[in-house]
């Protein structure tokens, strides 16, 4: 059997892919809060927000102000997502550490939604990468592949196309590439088997999981991951994103029942559980229009739980 | 990598473990209802009820009368419950496939709910073998480990109980042996090391995996316990059963999404989700006055699936 990560980050990204999906519009001191209160309860990636046209996304107008924000706390790890040369630009300025650029594996998806084939996303992370040196920045770049399980426009994506793209992107300069399963379309045996093969060809600088729960198989996808050796996950807090084409479902993994599952696997992520459902419970106030998604600030903790090491005869922690 | 079974079955409990637990009491007729829509879709693995006294569980008197049914369908393989001799002694009258004795590996649960002490249990699981076979009797003994990852009330749970009582179980003479995770305490790592262990102790006697949802990681849970070749989970329809200790949250992991996961892995059920989803329709009707789970039903079934072959390059399917 593989053994699993003796740490695990996850990476809030509530702000940007959750705020961008539901209807409620935080205004941005709620949001520090939510920074600050991620901060106090151990996290330390978040997503601030997403550099694009404020037409297009008002609620995340206010992404510079955050980046500015979550850079003040030592030690916060800060990435925004940008989906072409000009928000990557914005993000230079900025100083995040590190900038997501979006490619739908999906060529129908991603010349619906981003307007460009897969290929022409490459070039972009070509041009973004040889601005962001120019400038002597070191904001990081990931090329994340999104729809690597399939999407709601085109049906199936081929497993040699996710692949395709993610050494394309790799040759283009991206730093870091992740997968993401989009719609919620991607069952266990299917993670594990793309998950150990991008691995293979990225080795360190595979960087992410992003998982929805649409149905219900966001945890059990993770778990595949953490078995190829992926340290770092995708969460959005109370699982807010919902999915567009699945009105009232699920959103994106969320963040206190992945840090619950991982933490009772004994696998170190540096959150504090019970602060992180203080924070989820302040958020849903704000929040109190929207479906919210999770079943540990129902259930609670179990009695058994202690942060990890409930059962030492259980050799689960391997480095 | 392990490889995964090629053939799961769904048993489901919903009619036992679910109705048991929940306010709405369905009469018999629409029980039958129930087990005919269940039969249709495929599913070949009931549990019809519970032999206890009536006065404990009144929605479940109608047992006996369930079990008839449900022998007159082809192929359906029926289980019961039963606490102890007596009803036992009532299993094999109505000539049940299997009957399923509970057994609580945490001693205070145990002394709580049943009333005796692990050990008490299985002495009682001998004297029902000892009646089935001095009846010439059919009826397979299922001894089903309760608690085995923890209880609300005792906390932790050794993992060496339960593999004591797993054996002592088999030495008294059951057929079959189970593990549930009564409260939804477990996690995938704890469910593989476990499951592995049990599988190794009882071979093919080792019959079936039962995962609560309460903290979300039922489905996980299913998936660790698949990479140990486990063949045999519980679920209910419409993850009906929730927990007395924590109001509102899930129950058992729900029939339509295991069903899911399974097919959209490969991985042969038997059952069209399409009917399931209509059956939980109906019954979700009548059970309008309780707090239903799943996910499925509101999603929808991906674009991709096709009953578990989206992906012919994803070599998943081994014998």
């Amino acid at each position: 059997m593989p053994s699993f990560p003796s740490r695990v980050v996850i990476r809030e990204v509530g702000l940007r892919d959750g705020l961008q999906s539901i209807q409620t519009v935080l205004p941005t001191e709620k949001k520090i809060q939510w920074i600050a209160g991620a901060y106090a309860a151990g996290q330390r990636e978040i997503e601030a927000g997403s550099f694009v046209p404020a037409r297009l996304l008002p609620q995340l107008a206010d992404t510079a102000e955050l980046v500015a924000y979550a850079k003040t706390l030592p030690g916060l790890f800060v990435s925004v997502l940008v989906p072409n040369l000009k928000g990557a630009e914005r993000a230079i300025d900025t100083q995040a550490d590190l900038m997501l650029v979006p490619l739908s594996a999906s060529r129908e998806h991603s010349l619906a939604n981003l307007r460009k084939t897969p290929d022409e996303v490459v070039a972009e992370v070509a041009r973004i990468r040889a601005a962001r040196d120019a400038a002597g920045s070191k904001t990081l770049i990931e090329g994340g592949i999104g729809t690597a399980f399939g999407c709601t426009i085109q049906g199936a994506v081929d497993q040699d196309e996710v692949l395709r793209c993610m050494q394309a992107l790799l040759d283009a300069g991206a730093d870091r590439v992740s997968i993401a399963d989009t719609v919620g379309y991607a069952n266990p045996a299917d993670v594990r088997d793309l998950f150990e093969k991008a691995r293979r060809m990225a080795g360190e600088r595979f960087w992410c999981g992003h998982f929805h729960d649409t149905r219900g198989l966001a945890l059990a996808n993770v778990y595949a991951a953490l078995e190829t050796g992926v340290t770092r996950f995708d969460a959005t807090l109370a699982g807010i994103g919902g999915c567009p084409h699945a009105p009232g479902a699920s959103g994106n993994a969320s963040s206190e029942d992945l840090a619950y599952m991982l933490a009772d696997m004994g696998i170190e992520t540096g959150i504090d559980i019970e602060r992180l459902l203080a924070l989820r419970a302040k958020v849903a106030q704000w929040l109190s229009n929207e479906t919210l998604h999770g079943t540990l600030w129902r259930a609670g903790l179990p009695k058994t739980f202690n942060g990890g090491a409930k059962r030492t005869a259980n050799p689960i922690v391997t480095a």
